[in-house]
């Protein structure tokens, strides 16, 4: 039943998503003992110009 | 006041997401007495290669 | 599949709450046409001191 | 640390997400004393057909 | 209609929510020329053993 | 950067949890390449009566 969220940067692939909700949901059964098939996880790509860290968008910085 | 988010699998109408946030927001005012107008849904189209349950994209899955 | 996650002002009772997560699902369902195992609704009770609208918590406002 | 998700509308320009990320951040460093580098701030446009307020969808008001 | 929703670190006083909420929505007011009534923020405060950044739960830094 | 939100049934101990966030930080950097400072992993302990599944709260179900 646990579910994750994930906010990425955009740009990552199809290979490396399949990779990373494979690792993240072995993590939640290892270390909760979930079964797997109650782990969901959602990807949200956010594109530089829409997030910002020090109140400057990545899109802005070089 | 009461806020709603809804993340669905993306491939809904237009016509299916006015019937839902209707009938969300008739849900909501028939069960907590809240006025129509004060309630927000907030619905998210989340891509098949973007949701995986039990640490499989759904695009993955046949 | 669909996930529904509800922001309500605190002091909802259990009745209440059972009544809206009824109803949520029943409006996805009907809507949508997913199947009602499928639906999760997870609440949020939300303090009036944490909440504001214009600028004033609810705590605030006589 | 603190982290921000603001949603919008969609419809706003990169100068405008530019002042709104830096304004926010000031905002958070003015009253809570964090330093502005650990402020994140995220932004999700959201379409006015995935937003409804009193159970109709945005892109269906005149 | 933006909404906002603000993650902390748990130990912020009223006074500094007051603060804060007042001043995040004068920052939307003032780049995105909304009106205030219509900004609302949601403050969530996280206990230091519900945020890990590198890894580490921050009840467990010194 | 990648930030990721955990929502879990209320009980697990702070021991699963400093085991939890580890593993998902690895994980991230595993097969992402992210260096671990810049990963962050929020917990959100929800209640049995603040979840729903097939429309009747887990505190309801025997």
């Amino acid at each position: 039943m646990p579910t994750l969220r994930v906010e990425l940067m955009e740009g990552r692939t199809v290979e490396q998503k399949k990779a990373l909700v494979q690792a993240l949901t072995k993590a939640v059964v290892d270390t909760l003992g979930s079964k797997a098939e109650s782990v969901d996880v959602l990807l949200f790509d956010i594109k530089r110009q829409d997030w910002a860290t020090g109140g400057v968008l990545w899109s802005e910085k070089s």
